[in-house]
């Protein structure tokens, strides 16, 4: 029987307890992983959330503060006061919340408590935009390309747009807004936006200076899923197409990525693997993009799990959690690129306790519940039937993860598992997607990061 | 994105309407595969049914009799006049029920609406133990060796058992009940078994006749997933070993089985496809068999789904019952032996409501529901929290299957998964579960078709 990985867990467990530094769906989903791994696991909880799943199937539990997430999943002094209490020698920081906090890394550090994810160095690198832009480039990794400055002439404006190839975006250096921004799509429009540009820029900011980036139109949000062990090794898990936004929030994401082939999926996964490897990078991460004709432009590193992590799990058969647990215990991978492979297609929605019109939140208690099952179908949520969703964290209140052997498959295997999930008591984005996927434009793939405002804008009922 | 297969189901759906000629998990489990192929469903049930799930998600339902199932799901004429009445233009029998009844398929044709199963012919074939095993021998599928017929004088006794092989079981002709059953495991032995058979069965029996058959001392029950689509095309998914059964029935499914080599499962794989292509065989099928020392020894084969069709279709990708009604309506198989592949493992448990300890059905009102889920977790049920389980039917309320890379990981997970799994309000089997899985024989894959029972027997608290 081939299988996809060597992967044995084994030394996985040098962890004897974990406490989860976080709630809802993906408390529940480290909590499993550490069972399967058979490490012991902490919930922590606010006052709100005694009730909750991921403190009900937890070993031990301890509640961290109020209902104010400030003063309970960000309250670092109550997370290691449980940790001491507990005994717990490890924190897995799930995403949001302190899981991108440097600050608490060093201070588990100090404590002699592993943070299950990156050195809070290289969190500090990525957490910064400038930064971390700069390291990308030193990396390798492909950019937004742009003028090294201002553009400060006429010829330095047509020598850097012709460097850069057109259209071209002209920003304020000291803008926002939109104020300050023209687009120039051929060498003929160039210097009238670029002299407009600078008036714009003087009457907003009082500073005419002004730089150039290559205009992307409709740009694809495409991400690589990474995975480090700290010892020089990584491998990339394939892309995730995570375009359809609100807000920039993702609300339907796709592995692998409906417009892009395996062989650009495999060039940008080995540049972002490679960049790991340099970095010594520990734990997963993405790296974000935007991708427009064929090429991709780094947006940003998250170092941390990803809410659409579960996409990419089941078209490679890869455990990231395991994994993150694994390298944190100072385990190497359990897997080398080329036994990474990939098979047909997933898509994750996001179902959300919001009214599907406003977007509005819609806490309350759920009457009846029935997560949609059968073939192709994973869900990743922590309610269950009477659990009263409460008003103080974000809206997410379930994952729908389904599979197919093709993206066709795997469109009419979520059409049917979407219409077969039921959440009573509280409004959700569930009827969001039952229009969604009617869409020409989502059946066919055929859509940009813009794509979902305008259809929202467009189909206000 | 390298795809498991290049299906595309066009021309599936040349079905307008199928009729599910059943209920519970398997109704949904059908109803969900026309959905997911644009074909309208129309649910039939017993007036215990009324509020099922099956009939609460199918696009039309009508009520074909009362209670017992002799009245209703096996009633034919009730069923005819379903079709007849909602224009179903094809049927699916699932299994059990009359998913093995040869008139009922012959008398669907002639009311012209397809049967979604093999022909009346294979149907026939296969259902009667002696014309079966013939065939098998016929299509070069391993049977266990045997006497010609009686074996009557002690050197035709002695001649057989050396050709057939050490350990020989001796039956007698009349038999049944193991009375004029003997085992000799060497030649030493087998005059005397040979004649104290013959002693047994003539005073049992009246008639000293016996027989001679190899024995098979600690047997595992492996099977062979077929699929063929009548035109000569069929592939083999690989095995199944459900060696884990209670008086003959299955409790705990694995693919592709903790002992057979991959080399093995092909080997035994192609004996099964390629006698499906002689036979030119339609549509699903499991050919049974008892496995000792490397050899397959075939019981029986299945003309129909089964009920631990999805740990194949985890480990191949591939939606067995799409195939069936792809192959019913005259397509062709949608992938050719080359195009299967496997990954990984994959376990079925089956949730019955049943006291764990004495097996006796437990009716009644399910008062908390919540599946298990996450990460390699699949669940088919047809059960939801207030649900009232008939007493009418059988006891099976749900399939919990679990996917793992290799089968420790897959072990580690439904272990945990079991543990999640809430059903309230009635009896189930989950704690058995529980238990097995602790099991240092079931965790090694030590088990054999008697294993079970063994383990009840002396494991009774």
């Amino acid at each position: 029987m081939a299988s996809r990985s060597s992967s044995s867990n084994k030394g996985a467990n040098v962890f004897h307890k974990v406490l989860i530094a976080n709630r809802g769906e993906i408390a529940l989903r480290i909590l499993r992983a550490c069972k399967e791994l058979g490490i012991q696991t902490v919930a922590v909880h606010s006052t709100a959330d005694a009730n909750a799943m991921h403190v009900r199937l937890a070993d031990e539990s301890v509640c961290i503060g109020p209902n104010a997430a400030k003063d309970s999943y960000l309250n670092i002094p109550s997370l290691l006061a449980a940790c001491e209490i507990t005994g717990a020698d490890a924190v897995h920081p799930g995403y949001g919340f302190l899981s991108e906090n440097a600050r608490f890394a060093k201070i588990l550090e100090e404590h002699k408590v592993t943070f299950i994810g990156p050195s809070a160095h290289h969190i500090e690198i990525m957490g910064d935009k400038i930064t971390a832009k700069k390291t990308a480039v030193e990396l390798g990794i492909p950019v937004v390309p742009g003028s090294a400055g201002a553009v400060d002439s006429d010829d330095v404006a047509l020598k850097t747009a012709k460097e850069i190839g057109y259209p071209v975006l002209i920003k304020a250096t000291a803008g926002g807004g939109g104020r300050g921004m023209k687009v120039a799509k051929t060498e003929k429009d160039l210097l009238e936006a670029w002299s407009t540009a600078r008036t714009e820029a003087k009457a907003a900011f009082g500073n005419d200076s002004v730089y150039m980036e290559k205009y992307l139109g409709k740009p694809r949000h495409i991400e690589v899923q990474v995975l480090g062990d700290g010892q020089g090794n990584a491998v990339h898990l394939g892309v995730r197409d995570c375009s359809l936004q609100r807000r920039h929030q993702k609300v339907w994401e796709e592995a692998g990525g409906p417009t892009i082939q395996p062989e650009e999926r495999d060039r940008i996964g080995e540049i972002c693997a490679a960049a790991m490897r340099k970095l010594k990078y520990s734990g997963a991460g993405t790296i974000e993009f935007l991708y427009e004709n064929g090429e991709f432009y780094f947006i940003e590193m998250n170092t941390r799990l990803q809410v659409e992590h579960p996409v990419t799990e089941r078209i490679t058969g890869v455990d990231i959690v395991y994994e993150q647990i694994r390298v944190a215990s100072g385990e190497k991978l359990s897997m080398t690129q080329d036994q990474v492979s990939f098979y047909g297609h997933a898509i994750e929605v996001r179902i959300n306790a919001e009214d599907p019109q406003t977007f509005a939140p819609s806490p309350g208690t759920i009457t009846f519940y029935h997560p949609a099952g059968g073939v192709g179908v994973r869900v990743d949520s922590a309610v269950y039937q009477g659990y009263k969703i409460p008003p103080y964290y974000d809206s997410l209140i379930g994952k729908l993860i389904v599979y197919g052997r093709t993206r066709e498959e795997c469109l009419k295997r979520l059409n049917r598992a979407i219409d077969e999930f039921v959440v009573d008591g509280v409004k959700t984005t569930l009827p969001l997607f039952q229009r969604l996927i009617k869409q020409p434009d989502i059946l066919a793939g055929n859509y940009d990061i813009h794509w979902l405002e305008k259809f929202l804008a467009e189909n206000k009922s």
